[in-house]
């Protein structure tokens, strides 16, 4: 058994001890289940009459620590069915006596007794294991926090009240894991959205919908333009499709059948048409394909399209980008031979890679995401193991570091999907590059080659960001919202240290507007403000810092006379001379 | 009476003639109705049995003809509502004798009889008039061609056939106007758009829901960064909002009273949940003005956005852009101070004039659109009468070719609508200006003023434009597919006479690579194609000449020893040396 496998015990063994703990201070409670999860453990809870807040915690946790020191060891135990109902209905555990009750009726029932070192049982669950064997392999926890959750799922059952504690092997870890909480908690992109003023949500527009203010806008705008620049010197096109269509375009595509039902259906109340909205954009782009007759001499024909797709996510995360209901794609398909195949492929990753370094994410993992043998795949085994292999001959051709899984590819193909970290080493799913023989064949797409004859094309799917609004929220959160110069909304700030300075002010904001930064978007025209008010120095600086400007300049009497400004940047300050200013700006990464 | 209502009455006669030609033609025909039209004439005709196609045409014609050198007058009869239906019955007329039975039955029943000199009447017809007296006054007319039209417009009733024909006082204005069809048609955005592959529909996808190509794409792009670079030097912000949202958006705006049975309706199947396609997007961007406190400081706050409306038009015009279901604004909204909508309206009076002078439509007519007196529009009236006395104001300052109108406002407010005139003479509704002071109430904006106190602003709203579909369907017309070098899809491609060019051809295409365009849009790259395919140089510049490619540059050996290209534009040919080519490919317009 691995070190992993430990760590999980324990954490089970922990919503155990939760559970104890809680039935000593609140002696009448009753329990649903308490699992083991990533980074900790969970317990659902029916208080009864009792309400317990975040602030409840401390006592419960002391509590905890109280039994575990005592020490205990845990007792497998198996009962017989009889047995296992007679032990709930005596505990007045409802919720145990339903789980029992939904177990099959041959299997045998195991307990699991908490029992302290006098051999007296403090705390009895029903429970599959596995444990640790006693208190003593306890490392290190915490109750973290209480959320309401539905007994079953189903919010037509009771609601509990579910504590969540973490816990790891040694205190040096939990700390690390609180610390990287709490760095996690700042970089929030809810709350960096807000107060960069990046977008908004209205209660009349409704939740997943965002939409984006000038600054986030302009964000928007700069990350696709760059993520789009780099297929445009690979060759792809622009094209544009709109936002509905008749379902007939996704019955033929073969994505009516798998997920007919999740579309948002579209509906005219003047003469009953209906349409759907697209969640998808490779349908549309094959009927421009298809839009007149093609030879080899032009393939592979490539398009790209940054548009948005609707999908119809349950809720909308609330306040975040992570999940919306309106996400953009920087989508594009190429319709290339079977011999072209691995050089657009190698296009498509070193596009990928350049983009991510560009961003600061360096460390990219790849997915090879086959299909399983379950039958919800299209199209002939035969093309698809050829795929998968092409599919592995590209990882290592391009040198990625991958690996392999089955039942992930989509309908119509296997893919690669590639995975960022961050800087706080978290790992976000984000490119794809997914090979599909089905939808040129059920599109009856073609072109004629070099014999006259018609030929079946290839399509790859790509998206270097995969959605935009998506993108931001990892991107918003990497940087902590201390973005590169190239991408930050406002670039640069003036700062007056009073009015004596208004004309030489005049002399910097022309120096500025010569500036237009070449990389990684070309003709990037700076974008700067003047903070001239009537404030103190002070509030003005915390006010650009608190916007995290990257570029900071403080203008006195002082440096108008030496020709200088002073430049602050998040991580340093010096005075630069006016006339090379435009010089050093083009020079902040 | 006027000149124009000699014409009317003179085309009306005609399509009592045509009837009278078409009853000594085919004897048991029976007639619908048969009025004047803008440049002609037609009449709905059951032809029974009979089957009529544009080849009879010239037959039907040549009988009108006869019947007019003949001569006639036209006699009005009044007859009771029993004469009346007697006469319907012994004609055997239905559909007149239909017409006659809907009359109100106290009015007279009026009919007109036309009369051969030798005082026999040969044709008597249901009328209201007024004619022209006699033959004499027949000017100059045609017959064009037939249609399927259903009896009053139902499709559940009879399909007439009905015969369309133009005319005019005299013959010179009526060859002039057969040739600006002729214009017209060689034209046609449909046409056009096909052969120079600018967009396309697929029965999969829908009517009116145009996908574009490549080409198409970059004139989409090209004309929208253009109309909103304009705004960009006059302070507008780029915002992006979402496609669809709740319909409370629109019941607060009032857009919902309104047109809320025109929406199309957006349906949730996971959870039921209903939401609207946006028709419009102001009711978004006061969501963003609204997300956070403003102050005077910063108004005006003004936001432009390119994005996709989509309104329910019956069918959508077939193969066209000038319906469609998906139409992209270049809209904007300005939030100002009541004090600022007069310099407001002005910047954008200049934008629009900046924006269609370029596109070389220099003649713009402005339609000064008022309330009437129904209560449809909302709004206090005195705000309404100081907000047209502005927009008039405005009209004379900005020196604008305008006319007023009543009952053509917006619900909100009253607005400027500009006419531009193409390179044929037909006009188009372009832009528009609206001052709104209904929203900003309806959705409580405010901005904080000098004294602390809240005051609501002004919206204004603005689109250059206004669809770029539909001016894409105008500009294609205007320009005849010939475009102006800066947004020609291909705007210059290289053909070869030979192989032995093909190392001079790099040396062009090195060249070429250093052209950027800088107006109207700037960092406007050059974008060329080579054709060095082993077809004949005749058939290389037939097919550079279908595809309207505005400069040609052909390469001979000669050309190469010179050191020289051989361009061909539209107008003319001319030799240029290579080294002096960039800079000649900047200055053609």
């Amino acid at each position: 058994m691995n070190k992993q496998n430990e760590v999980e015990k324990m954490r089970h063994t922990l919503s155990h001890v939760l559970a104890a703990a809680v039935t000593e201070l609140y002696p009448t409670t009753t329990f649903g289940v308490g699992p083991a999860i990533e980074d900790g453990f969970y317990y659902d809870i029916d208080f009864g009459e009792d309400k317990i807040t975040e602030k409840d915690l401390d006592r419960i946790e002391k509590k905890m620590r109280g039994i575990i020191k005592r020490g205990f060891t845990m007792n497998r135990v198996v009962k017989k069915r009889e047995q296992a109902l007679d032990w709930a209905d005596q505990a007045g555990q409802k919720y145990k006596t339903e789980l029992i009750k939904d177990l099959p009726k041959n299997e045998e029932i195991t307990f699991y007794d908490m029992v302290a070192p006098n051999g007296k049982t403090v705390f009895t669950d029903l429970c599959k294991g596995p444990h640790i064997e006693s208190a003593k392999e306890i490392g290190a926890f915490k109750l973290t926090k209480v959320a309401g959750a539905y007994w079953r799922g189903d919010e037509k059952r009771e609601m509990l009240t579910r504590v969540y504690g973490v816990a790891f092997a040694t205190q040096e870890e939990l700390e690390e894991y609180l610390k990287r909480q709490e760095e996690a908690k700042a970089r929030d992109h809810r709350k960096l959205g807000k107060e960069l003023d990046l977008y908004t949500f209205s209660d009349l527009v409704g939740a997943g919908l965002p939409m984006f203010t000038p600054r986030g806008t302009l964000m928007r705008d700069l990350l696709a333009d760059y993520s789009l620049s780099l297929r445009k010197k690979a060759g792809f096109d622009r094209v544009w499709t709109p936002h509905i269509t008749k379902v007939d375009l996704y019955k033929t595509s073969g994505h009516y059948a798998k997920f007919g039902d999740e579309l948002f259906m579209v509906h005219s109340q003047v003469n009953g048409e209906e349409f759907a909205l697209k969640p998808m954009n490779c349908p549309h782009h094959t009927q421009i394909f298809a839009s007149r007759p093609r030879t080899y001499k032009e393939m592979p024909v490539r398009y790209m399209e940054p548009t948005t797709d609707y999908r119809d996510e349950k809720s909308g995360e609330l306040g975040g980008l992570s999940r919306v209901r309106s996400l953009t794609q920087d989508d594009s398909h190429v319709f290339c031979r079977e011999s072209q195949i691995k050089a657009e492929i190698a296009n498509l990753v070193s596009i990928v890679k350049e983009f991510y370094e560009e961003m600061g994410m360096m460390k990219l993992r790849a997915r090879l995401s086959y299909r399983s043998d379950e039958d919800k795949y299209l199209g002939d085994k035969k093309l698809w193991k050829m795929a998968q292999e092409q599919i592995k001959q590209a990882a290592i051709d391009n040198k990625l570091d991958f690996f392999e899984m089955e039942g992930e590819a989509a309908f119509y193909g296997p893919k690669i999907d590639f995975m960022a970290e961050d800087a706080i080493g978290r790992e976000h799913q984000v490119a794809t590059i997914q090979l599909d023989f089905v939808q040129p064949e059920r599109f009856g797409l073609e072109f004629v080659n070099e014999k006259g004859e018609k030929e079946r094309p290839v399509m790859i799917h790509h998206a270097t960001m995969g959605s935009i609004e998506r993108f931001m929220s990892v991107f918003i959160e990497h940087t902590a919202g201390w973005f590169p110069l190239w991408v930050a909304p406002e670039q640069v700030r003036i700062l007056t240290v009073n009015d004596k300075v208004a004309k030489y002010v005049k002399e910097i904001c022309a120096e500025l507007d010569t500036v237009e930064l070449m990389k990684p978007v070309k003709n990037n025209a700076l974008r700067y403000s003047v903070d001239d008010s009537d404030d103190s120095l002070g509030k003005k600086i915390k006010r650009a810092t608190e916007m995290k400007i990257p570029v900071v300049l403080i203008v006195g009497e002082k440096d108008m006379e030496a020709g200088e400004v002073s430049v602050r940047l998040h991580d340093k300050e010096e005075k630069v001379v006016l006339k090379e200013l435009a010089k050093y700006l083009v020079k902040i990464k």
